[in-house]
């Protein structure tokens, strides 16, 4: 797939994508969530990639759904459907976040300016946070009369508490990166300079020291263990994950270099060496 | 139904319910309970109620449970029920919290003095919590020897964490709105003065910015993903709303609105605009 | 049993368990669990004992799974079974976590020193985590190439939030206290001098003012309800927890002690006096 609207950089292990329809703000479209969509499973397939940073192209990271519709944007009975597999009946938001949720790769958002709707939902699924000075967000859903979406009810307030979660929706006002730290929204505010290097740093955090397998693993148990009803959950998989690597030449090689006090060279891929009980639970179905 | 023990008073879109036992620290009776479920549904009922701000009537917000029946108390078998609907085998807090957790409008507490007991744990269902400097907390109960009440241990964890939940619990210790706040219980702290004009301006931003269907489903988005266990639940309601929503009169204005520049006049009313999907989720029984 | 590498130590109703192999930064093994487990039980059925502190030996708290048996550490095939009653496929570390979930006394971490891999992820499953100046933390797992255990999944994105759960686990990096505090995985740091007296001081305010059944009630009312998906389960707890006390000798005493402005001395206790209704959840099964 060739991309038009997101640009897809990789370099030294770490995707940069970014939007980029930087005259519209990087307002989001069908066309957009595809190439997300098309993107990420690339990202998934390609064992050079060990973290991926999602940044905007221009002054803002994303200003929501491109309004060009005008006042049937949000008609699904007005517009072709979003995606050629789609009804329009599914959100498109939800179709991206659903896609993070079960990213093989660490995702990381630099948050250049405005996000607001769709721009800072998408976010939510992403793993980290990180905000420019610049940034500023929006659940704006009450303010245009629509609802919040990309599985946004779900993510908000698992990541900044109910509380937090009611104030930013009902009142739908625009705030400052500051609001967002003090929120535990984002990780850590940068200047605008200093954005994209702080997450590659972060980025590279993860890539040079550490096992992609296991990085996958748990990138998926606490995703997934977030949503379960037991702590028995956990040990379930954790014990089918503790027989299944512990005997895995990752592991001996990772307990050897801790030992011999130097840097560990992870032999297996994520391509070819998720374990066999992986997926270990059922995919959850739209109907 | 006759308001003994709460005033009920609606201005400029905004209702204050104030316990009114102000010579009781506002203590809280079955005859309270029964005027707070009455006033919820009135207030779900009138669309020119866009958001309700509680506080207490005189030096406190609520001290709890009415301790003049002493030692029998909390003894079923010695009272009456408390609610002439009731068996007296259920417990009154949570029959509030329960139908806060089902508003239709926003809910802030303006926490004006010592909230203890009932008195705060009634106040978790609340969507935002608003302290004055002379607020004081305690989850009492492990001192009086009772259980934690008003569904308080499925709020707590969720709104500040189980660490601090349950050293609040546990100890039974009576605290500062300092020690609330940053323990994320509350938003914010404000002089005694502050306090309402606070509460009411958090309400505003509400009433005068959105549209009264959206914030009703937002709202119930969030409380009720907040125990969902995968993000799939979102999308579907979301999926629901953005297609029903979408081509709603109100979502047409809030966006031809942005797009002129100008503030939106929602048409759409709570009492008979509720999309057909709502409510989405299966009333949970008690049995 | 006879503890060979815990200290367990009773007095004036706080029990100190010390992890003592201080040679080895105490490093988890099968007959340290052994121990862990048992000591656990004794505790429960020890009426003089209100709280649990948990500490290390020497200078450190735990440096995890004990490496001696180099790469084939993790490797259950080249190792006999952790504990006589295991079959190897089960990892040890959430035995115990799933363990202190089910504790009907309080438990304190009091955090001497590093903490790493199993040394935090069981601290996890305490109540709440106090930390010296000289703590260090790490979830290291992706840089040995395992899979995060004890059920760490499950606890850690509860306790911190998904965003910080994430980064740590995702970059297996070593932290410091502060950190930690910033991330709210502490609720507080001590000179390493202050560290057990601040946990005595928590415990002691347990110990001195509350009722045991009570206090054995709600810890597990907030655990248990943390995983539950409507705040209906916990009324359901709830009415039957106030019913059932309501009428106790132990409630009795609590208020009139209340009334009379006096401590109150509660007669019941855990080891025979918890209500009828506990446990009033299904044991969860590991297969």
């Amino acid at each position: 797939m060739d991309y038009e609207q997101i640009k897809y950089e990789t370099r030294d292990g770490i995707l940069t994508i970014t939007l980029n329809r930087p005259d519209k703000l990087n307002a989001f479209t069908g066309r957009m969530l595809s190439e997300l969509l098309d993107a990420m499973d690339r990202a998934d397939r390609d064992d050079d990639v060990r973290a991926v940073v999602f940044t905007g192209a221009g002054r803002g990271f994303c200003a929501g759904a491109d309004l060009s519709g005008g006042a049937n944007t949000f008609n699904a009975e007005n517009r072709g459907p979003i995606d050629p597999g789609l009804d329009g009946h599914r959100d498109g938001g939800g179709l991206f976040t659903l896609r993070l949720y079960e990213s093989l790769k660490p995702t990381i958002a630099a948050c250049n300016g405005p996000a607001v709707g769709v721009g800072i939902t998408m976010q939510l699924a992403m793993d980290i946070r990180l905000a420019s000075e610049a940034a500023r967000y929006g659940f704006v859903f009450t303010r245009r009369a629509i609802v919040m979406e990309a599985c946004s009810s779900w993510f908000l307030p698992r990541l900044v508490g109910p509380q937090q979660a009611l104030e930013w929706v009902m009142t739908g006002r625009v705030f400052s990166a500051e609001e967002a730290l003090n929120g535990r929204l984002v990780r850590s505010i940068h200047k605008a300079d200093d954005l994209l290097p702080a997450a590659y740093a972060l980025a590279r955090e993860i890539a040079d020291n550490t096992a992609p397998v296991s990085v996958a693993l748990n990138r998926q148990m606490i995703w997934k263990m977030l949503g379960a009803d037991h702590p028995m959950e956990a040990h379930k998989v954790d014990s089918k994950g503790i027989y299944s690597r512990g005997k895995s030449d990752d592991v001996k090689e990772g307990v050897t270099a801790f030992l011999e006090k130097r840097p560990a060279r992870f032999p297996m891929k994520v391509s070819d060496g998720m374990p066999s009980y992986f997926p270990w639970w059922q995919e959850r179905k739209f109907k």
